[in-house]
């Protein structure tokens, strides 16, 4: 290596390590947010008001994490003024930041339904529709992170063809859970609450396809938000 | 003039056109939004399906919008590399697309809940709480893109502080609607609709918070979000 390449060499290695910085601080906040649903989930299900408390102690760390990439990503695109590629991984950790962080505020609204449900109240027939919609939301907020730390198209596309069946499976606990409320208008509140936290489950799974949407965005150059699943299903092999 | 100084005027020039243009589309979008949400209300309100399913369809143009909008800024980040007042300008642009079509999805739900109430079940007390909330919020979001606009951090900083209000107005709309639904059981699902168009009202709020929080990030450089009301007021003169 001769002289003049030295300095170069240096900041590239520099300019990955922030890269990589700020890489590390996204999978530390989507596991932040992962265990906050989590914790939201069970306190719902459990009546455990403490665990639901500790999920919305969490979301400090979550937004307080969300403005750090935010400053890091601004900084990056100053200093570093990145090309193609690394541009659109900037972009697209911006992007995930801002749906990892309303991940979080969902799991905060689940965990204030169930402190309230915890006061008593709670239903064992509506936990258990909840119970399963939300088996469904973790394991694609899970497949969906894990799609953007490894690129993996292949599953990304997956995971927003997999979004249909939760709309779906959703809509039928609404429907049921409505029909509850005509039959036993005595547990109204209760009730309500469960709506709330399927309706919470619902949106999460809607920012899971948001991040499988920037890894499609960030492997292939597609912009796929708004297009026909047909185009998804091209990309899955 | 010299010689050499042409070609950067000329890119100068060319750049601020860039500019120029990005901020007319988000104008533009903002506008499209604004009668979205005015035509998904009014439809709600007066049981007017064709007036819903219009607001419905401005969500194509919508979402159009965004893709293109997010395509100009990827395009001067990549070949202007906008340095930090313009750099900022541009990451806030990307930021307000967001609100704005995460917006268009809550006109698009009202919509639904309205075309729903047309095929009979509108109540009349319900619909006034409506009206009330949906004046407020339009009133809001009017008001934030203007700040956005007029790049006013004064009028940002009241919108933030006004939502205090609209979130309290909100609670007290859903408590009300919930003990109608204990009292006349009967009209439960026109109930459950009302609320919907509640929660997305209140969602839309929000969103012209997150806009407002742009305004102060690009004229003071300040990060207000998920900070202490106490803060905000500071920036109120």
């Amino acid at each position: 290596m001769n002289q003049a390449d030295k300095p170069r060499v240096h900041i590239s290695a520099q300019f990955n390590a922030e890269l990589e910085g700020v890489r590390n601080d996204l999978m530390t906040m989507g596991g932040l947010v992962e265990s906050q649903i989590e914790h939201a989930i069970e306190a719902a299900l459990d009546g455990d008001s403490a665990r639901a408390e500790n999920a919305i102690e969490l979301d400090l760390e979550v937004n307080e994490l969300e403005r750090s990439i935010d400053e890091q990503c601004t900084r990056i695109l100053v200093l570093r003024q990145p090309a193609a590629g690394d541009l659109r991984l900037v972009l697209a950790t911006i992007k995930v930041t801002n749906d990892l962080e309303r991940i979080g505020d969902e799991a905060v609204k689940i965990s204030r339904q169930a402190i309230e449900l915890s006061e008593g109240g709670a239903l064992e027939s509506a936990s258990a529709r909840v119970r399963e919609l939300a088996v469904s939301v973790n394991s694609l907020l899970k497949d969906s992170l894990d799609s953007f730390a490894r690129l993996q198209v292949n599953e990304a596309a997956t995971i927003i063809l997999r979004d249909d069946d939760i709309d779906e499976a959703y809509t039928a606990a609404k429907t049921w859970l409505t029909s509850e409320i005509q039959a036993h208008p005595e547990t109204l509140e209760a009730s309500l609450a469960y709506l709330g936290i399927l309706k919470s489950l619902e949106r999460v799974a809607d920012h899971a396809v948001n991040i499988a949407e920037q890894v499609i965005f960030l492997t292939r150059g597609v912009d796929v938000r708004h297009l026909d699943t047909l185009v998804v299903r091209d990309l899955v092999s």
